[in-house]
């Protein structure tokens, strides 16, 4: 592995830690902070979905996950990581309430890494969010 | 890059060819003919939801694909690829008919290779099949 690829393993993994924080606990800031100021993501569903630009549009979409699922979503599993030069992609399972109702999901969540930043992520639903 | 991870990369390569050439035609014997005897595939909605084991399945599953998209589904842009030893995730576009209504996705696929065969694939939908 080269050591821009180890890097960007490095990095991503470190944001994935606090992604999945954030998920638990809706404390964000951490992985707020690791995000380029021109960082872009995609989501599959609901008011965010497709493709939205900007840290403060970042900020919005956690704060409306964090509201949705009350208290917080549970990593099951991480079943696989798969990354190169600059993607690391972390296929998961979690699991939680969503607006009270019991929710469950596959999850495939791409990184892209800018140095020590994440500059985008896409976000990818393997199930109906009712079972695996 | 080890020979491993090249051979991964270039197994999947030919599996993903085979693959879209099997979305636009409905033709997916090349594909089946790349699949181990204990594959198995995750698909995230409708009867094939959840996990699924055996060739035999995934003949059934593709039949399935092919009868709801007519006349096929068109690989409209592949934007990523990530790869390491054993596993190659694609994420792509794609559009087309489902059931006679306009259909768009963003998809991601895992494919697992074990030596020049797939062993197990995951599908993960980027969005509501609406837009992308």
């Amino acid at each position: 592995m080269t050591q821009n690829a180890e890097n960007t393993l490095k990095v991503a993994h470190q944001a994935f830690e606090h992604f999945t924080h954030g998920l638990a606990t809706g404390e964000w800031q951490a992985f707020l902070d690791m995000l380029t100021d021109d960082f872009t993501f995609w989501f599959p569903v609901g008011k965010f979905h497709g493709f939205n630009q900007g840290k403060e549009r970042a900020k919005e979409f956690f704060e409306y996950v964090c509201a949705s699922f009350q208290p917080g979503i549970k990593l099951v599993s991480l079943d696989h990581i798969t990354s190169n030069e600059t993607t690391v992609v972390f296929e998961f399972r979690d699991e939680g309430l969503l607006l009270g109702q019991p929710y469950k999901n596959r999850i495939a969540v791409s990184f892209d890494v800018r140095e020590d930043k994440i500059c985008s992520y896409r976000e990818y639903f393997g199930s109906d969010g009712k079972s695996y």
